[in-house]
């Protein structure tokens, strides 16, 4: 074996022992380890943004893109911002223990549901440093034991970062193998990492596709895993006017690079005429390019769209537009072409309402409301370590109760089996 | 691309498309279906075994072992079994579309979850013939489209009981696609089965280790499956001791063959030289082969265990005894050399049961009742279409709603974010 292989694997096995003993904690000793991590990262911001400024000098040597040295930088703010999320989580009922629907059964055993730890989670992400402390904070309060495999490009601001982890977990008297932070960006860490179903429960990569289908596709640990956030808003036949202008703007405007934005605009035939050339307006405003149908460039200008268009996420100021037949056809379109994101209606229509909800096959499906609510926050869930486009486990934003499982349980007098 | 891979590429597009229609159907759609499928059975008893017997007379002519005739064999009892489990389904209540926690946010939209089907499920089996039915109607009344694909020594007995399936679902007037059998058993049709994730969302593999470990080896979808049951008994120092020696009898030799047997029998130090002798009196009236951990031997007679006999599903009259320090080492040994099936404990203690419930992290834990009772009809499943041992999504016995997922939905009155 060779030395990295070796070193892997003691820190895999440290991490297993660890979940073993996070399972055990009380709620109040995983409380006070967080606040003892919201003081040390008051305490060591000057170190935090020194430390980051020589990711940052590496990274504009290096010529990294704007985009990139964007989510890499901190500031006073954004360390601001990491302790309020630590404290907000602090205030997060504790999933862990969690009983539900214990029910007799006829041979008087009573039997239910226990909500526990996953047990060790990889969390692989690039660039931005903030994630260090979100997905440590998010594992630890789950009772989850984590490894955490940042990018190069921050290696200095995350081990910054760590110092604290590390420090905060010390004072609470608990073991600094429960969070562990890979010092040793070497991709081939990676590859041992998804080779390893002994040790890893669960893998979450955070970042482009490339990432996730690299770490998907080459492991058999399950991926709680976001690919693509191709998100639609309907306006229904029955869609209040102005409600549908508000919304349809808010969901494409308010941020092209967010995966909940929305890219394909499907809008019922018998509505397309009166409510197109009043969007095509606000988006022409915004700049918007728009690509639809050929019913659409009849009635708005528009380009034409082709196949490919309709599974595109643009992720920027472009809007391809469809005008659909019918409810059924709308509902079709998203789930041929959707990614199973987010997903909205507009109707007033109840039934319509409904029958959306039921058959949209998203991890997010709306009435009356903007795609841009699919998020963590916005659904009260303190903080996400993600968003699930998967179809088992946890559908959409990922907070506490995604990283937990549930378990039966007994409750017996003695019972046996005849 | 050849013959076979056309006629699996037109297979799974049928479900696909089928299971969007499935998402529409209503209970009482799903029901009717169900009843008739239960008529079908009845009148067509006569064709099935008829059918049956020709795989037996291939099965005798081919040698093939008496446990795998055993299982491959239908009688007018075992259709009777289908029927039953069919009115059982009938009776359950429908998963889709039920909602819970929807809470108000600050926002004004209204959040919560709602459980839908998964979509397309695969499911390979071996030898028995009724897992036809059994998979067919979970998948069914939980709104999945399914694909099954049987063993060869069973092709006949399962195109016999797949025309009754068919039929009524043609009564029904419901498409035929949503319950597939594949008629041709080829075995590179799983292989295409297992690389096919745009149409596939879950595998279930019933049937040995090999057939797992071939399935989810090679594949990218998730698999809900089964490995082994390397269950336990944990006898506290604060157990009833007349409870434990029933639960501990019961547990291990009411059937040896089944995967929530006893395999490993966990006693404290304090109360192992008064039950060892007791226990191993039992064990000794129905021949069980006793093996032991050094303090076991100087207690009882007993042959001294190897390390691998902690990790043995013996499945047989087969016993491996421990006696442990504390209820510490007792959790330590379960999380270590379990398998993650379901695990007992038998105490008086109540903090004692409550440190069990909470640190076993086993997919069923029992306190103070037979591990025999990890089963989903003793759980109230009603059926179960296996017994998972994932660490993600569904734990333990699996019913209809571990064959459905639960999305966000979203209720507003024109909410945008801001």
């Amino acid at each position: 074996m060779n030395s990295l292989a070796t070193q892997w694997q003691s820190i895999a096995q440290q991490a297993k022992d660890s979940a073993e003993l996070m399972r055990t904690l009380s709620t109040e000793q995983k409380n006070n380890a967080l606040q003892y991590l919201a003081q040390e990262l008051d305490s060591q911001r000057q170190f935090i943004l020194e430390q980051n400024k020589v990711d940052l000098d590496n990274a504009k040597q290096k010529q990294l893109s704007p985009a990139l040295i964007d989510r890499l930088s901190l500031d006073q703010n954004k360390i601001d911002q990491m302790i309020a999320s630590i404290r907000q989580v602090i205030e997060l009922p504790d999933p862990v223990g969690e009983i539900t629907g214990m029910n007799y059964r006829p041979s008087g055993i009573q039997v239910g549901k226990m909500r526990s730890p996953l047990g060790v989670i990889a969390i692989i992400y690039e660039s931005r440093p903030n994630v260090t402390i979100e997905a440590s904070i998010l594992c630890f309060k789950s009772g989850n034991a984590c490894i955490l495999r940042g990018g190069s490009e921050a290696i200095h601001s995350n081990i910054a970062i760590y110092c604290c982890i590390e420090k905060s977990l010390e004072k609470a008297s608990l073991s600094k193998h429960s969070i562990q932070l890979l010092e040793n960006t070497d991709r081939s860490l990676i590859a041992m990492m998804t080779q390893s179903p002994e040790y890893i429960d669960v893998i979450i990569p955070r970042g482009g596709e490339a990432l996730i289908k690299a770490v998907s596709n080459n492991t058999q640990i399950p991926v709680i895993k976001h690919l693509h956030g191709v998100c639609h808003v309907y306006i229904d036949q029955f869609a209040d006017i102005e409600m549908a202008e508000k919304i349809a703007v808010n969901a494409k405007t308010r941020r092209y690079g967010v995966c909940n934005a929305m890219e394909t605009l499907l809008v019922d035939t018998n509505v397309a005429q009166k409510i197109l050339p009043i969007l095509a307006k606000r988006y022409q405003e915004k700049k918007v390019r728009l690509i639809g149908c050929e019913k659409t460039c009849q009635i708005i200008d528009a380009e034409v769209a082709t196949e490919e268009d309709w599974r595109t996420e643009y992720l920027e100021a472009i809007l391809s537009i469809k005008v659909t037949e019918n409810i059924e056809s709308a509902i079709s379109h998203i789930n041929h072409y959707g990614s199973a994101h987010s997903d909205a209606i507009v109707t007033k229509d109840i039934n319509r309402a409904q029958k959306f909800l039921k058959e949209v096959d998203s991890s997010s499906v709306l009435i009356n409301a903007s795609t841009a609510f699919a998020d963590g926050f916005e659904y009260g869930l303190g903080a996400e370590i993600g968003i699930s486009t998967n179809k088992i486990h946890a559908r959409g934003p990922v907070g506490l109760e995604g990283l937990t499982n549930q378990k039966y349980i007994v409750l017996g007098q003695g019972e046996i089996r005849s």
